[in-house]
């Protein structure tokens, strides 16, 4: 049998759209999505789970309504559930989301940056 | 309020036991945890729990009893449940996990390389 590891530059490389997160692995009922961000994204939160952000590439803010979170490359902050966050990114960054499957990335809020879930890559 | 992020390279120079995974981060019920590698670890399974393994620095073989996934760095697998695995690394390599709280790294194997499943760094 052949097992072939799941390699992430190489995913990053099939797509170029900002705030669109996109599907390479399932844990259980968990998804591994990669994202490319740049700009402001919107306030939203999840009301029923925890979402964990990861900076592959660059850098990305996670403002809150007290505070931010800053991560640079090679960290990772896991956004409370509940929480309202709206994540931005001077220049792009490249970032892997993990959360449970089907999770809409503007959560509660909705509005036109809301993505389809269920794209793998 | 201060949002601090994890810095993976910070976490990873607290220990340098090998095959004993550190958590790092909680995410609803599933936790995150680095671990350092080096030399054969024993064959095992998860019965009921698929697991992440994350390579962050350096290469690790996944055997199966079929085959095997071989991991560098920037490369990701998900070892289903219950399909027993035995990790190789040749050289230390530096490892991020992600499974159910609780799990332990050994399966339903246990010996003397069952680790504590509970340490924060």
């Amino acid at each position: 049998m052949e097992y072939i590891a799941i390699n992430l530059q190489e995913k990053l490389a099939k797509f170029s759209d900002h705030w669109s997160p996109k599907i390479i692995a399932q844990m259980n009922d968990y998804h591994f999505k990669l994202a490319k961000f740049q700009g402001d994204f919107v306030w939203h939160s999840h009301a029923d789970t925890d979402e964990v952000f990861i900076a592959l590439a660059g850098e990305v803010t996670i403002e809150f309504r007290d505070g931010k979170a800053y991560l640079k490359t090679g960290e990772m902050f896991v956004v409370p559930k509940g929480l309202e966050h709206k994540p931005f990114a001077e220049k792009e960054c490249k970032i892997m989301l993990v959360e449970p499957a089907g999770t809409i990335n503007t959560g509660e809020a909705g509005g036109d940056l809301t993505a389809e879930n269920n794209i793998w890559i």
